[in-house]
């Protein structure tokens, strides 16, 4: 178990609270220890607040050019593109990811179409993971369609990439209140390590592989015709 | 764009379905137009009807010591630790993934506890992808949930690494049925063959980098306290 | 099958399409015919696009008390109150229920402390359904979502209380659009009428029953220390 | 808040455990607490372990006519025909609903082309809830989807249909093993209380209304040609 070396990587964490700075995110602490990770490895971080920012609502890569006075949304999609690893952090409410999240991922959607050089989605070769917090439940959901949100752009997924805090059923403390107990939660502390770490090695071993070869996924050959190996199916029914 | 040599590569294909075999399946049809590209490219590939085995239900890793007299996990299990991709085959109903295929997740859950030589899940170092196919509705949904299983027990998940058809909204053909018209769908056919390649390509990364490193994810070493970079949070509320 | 009388009812429909007025919105072109189903009948009915007011981010009931310079949420709760009936309407984006669906959910459930007369959540006696359209998949999923939060927030759920259209796999044309040919989608038309009517059919049952007995569910009493035939399980392991 | 008299209803629990009789389940030992409260107002109960049944895989109404040698749905059938309440009990693995429970969706699913003499669902007039338990997460998760399939079945959801027992986050106790304190849960005590009533208020409101009037869902009258208020939708884009 030799030491890696990580320096040249960069991290983007874009926390999803609904809560407006400097108001205090429970998501922010838990983001703050694998951030904390990242740094003393050598990784280049960044968090952004995203409800703090004036993201319009829609699909489209500009909404000031679909009505919206102000759309803060192209410096964030800067900053993803700058980043080698992505880390989406969102609190539960109703068991369900935050809309600041929701729109998160939307706006990540209306980038689909862009490609790189290769013919690929301008996500290829980054890698994503996500951090929730909770009251009691939904970490696992929330996780479930932040994860196949990520990979269905672009994004590869390590091993165990997403980590969580939950109390107790029910109401009660959230993560880092009095009573809560989280900071030493041996099983959140561990999966927020490995996540972190992952997260790390699989976006090394990408940026050392220069990403994917486009052989068999680049979007502009399979336009003009090129089809690899695949054949079409014949009908069996 | 280079062709790359997928050789010493092997895949499995579980399907999933809930029609035991000669019946067929048309989550098989389209899993074939993914296992026929791996096989053209070199890879050696298998595919298993789950429901056609005697797959007991539960958590532990052999029921026939738990009651049941018969339990074909163990051998389906040894052919996943054999292979270096896994991709996962469902139909749909009622907008969720078949029986068959929680019950596979179940039984992959249960080998959780499992470890490699490197103090990581067995699964470390493998990937794994899923193909839908259903009548109108429900592919992301049931990937969401197929993407998640597997990155939280320790495969990884390269790009676009679903794939699916759905026929329109309310009753109609299946996939392969006459009038389905599903063999010329361009978005699906793209779309499995992105898979297969992105599969192969992480995949062959990944076992030319002898999987992940244990530095930050060795469950044994957090067992035994190493903590890496890793720092408790600090109260701050 | 007698003619009902629904007149006396009110039914809300909030459009969480993420396009503002006077953007056309292919979810408020199936609202529409569920609207009109409505109206015919006798309804009352009103329709409000959720992303052309200004509804802060957060939970608590008002959000200009919480840093926000405006918060048009409280007049939202308001016409909830008024109404029998609540329609969401949300379009579908990554297989994902939008934006402002999610902040009405939210919104929504800020409110899940309020109690009426009866010491119940407010929303007690109150009927709740949703209207989805998308591309190509994740009405169900959509669905399950908001379907699962109206209940959980008091409403109750007629039978097939979600109405949809998806168009075939893969991009392609939206509802109404040139191409289409959703307004003959028997499928869609169908459910969107027996929404409508068992929407109106619970809300007149419930209303005529003056909401739900207070006798197993009164918050208040069970504060205060009333369990009904309620007895605590004692341990069996 | 007069007593309400319950007799003359008839409730079924359906317990998707995957632990076979006698094993102990916890999903049963919640499920008790509600069948103990509808037993106490005179409600006949009854419990069924799903997999202490030869249930086969599949979507026909009797698979023995499809190669299976056994296949007792169809006598569970009849006993949620003969039910006006139908509860159902899933333990959580890798945040999902049990397999067991994934097979009595696809059963009742099964059967969703079954009419009653007024041309709806069978399923119509009857009601339906779930009881769900776990070491740390999903609760609600899986009821998103047991409580849509039910509705979109033709049961009537009523508020606040589902209840949990959930331990912190992490392995620990499951309910009602030793240190889980679950019997002392003032959460999921409330939940069950009022889920469980809230099925025996709407089951008897709509048992008096004789289920739902067919104005307006009648299937049979729709093949007919009869659309009632409907009109078709004219295309605006």
């Amino acid at each position: 178990m030799e030491k890696i070396d990580f320096k040249g990587l960069s991290a983007l964490y874009i926390n999803c609270t609904l809560k407006r700075s400097p108001n205090k995110s429970h998501t922010q602490a838990l983001m703050d220890v694998s951030e904390g990770i990242m740094k003393r490895e050598g990784v280049k971080t960044e968090t952004i607040r995203f409800v703090d920012l004036d993201i319009a609502s829609g699909i489209p890569a500009d909404m000031t050019k679909h009505g919206w006075e102000k759309d803060d949304w192209p410096e964030v999609y800067k900053k993803i593109l700058d980043s080698d690893i992505l880390v989406i952090g969102s609190p539960i409410w109703l068991g369900e990811k935050s809309s600041e999240a929701t729109k998160l991922a939307e706006r990540l959607y209306g980038m689909g179409g862009e490609l790189n050089n290769k013919g690929q989605s301008v996500f290829y070769g980054k890698v994503g993971g996500c951090i929730i917090t909770g009251n009691e439940d939904g970490a696992k959901h929330v996780a479930m369609n932040l994860i196949y949100s990520l990979q269905h752009l672009g994004f590869s997924v390590p091993p165990q990439a997403d980590c969580a805090w939950l109390g107790v059923i029910g109401p009660g403390p959230s993560y880092l209140e009095k009573g809560s107990n989280a900071a030493e939660s041996e099983f959140t502390n561990k999966n927020t390590t490995f996540m972190s770490y992952n997260l790390m090695h699989l976006a090394k071993i990408l940026k050392e592989n220069r990403g994917y070869s486009s052989y068999g996924n680049n979007r502009k050959a399979w336009g003009d015709g090129e089809r690899w190996k695949f054949k079409k199916p014949r009908s069996k029914f």
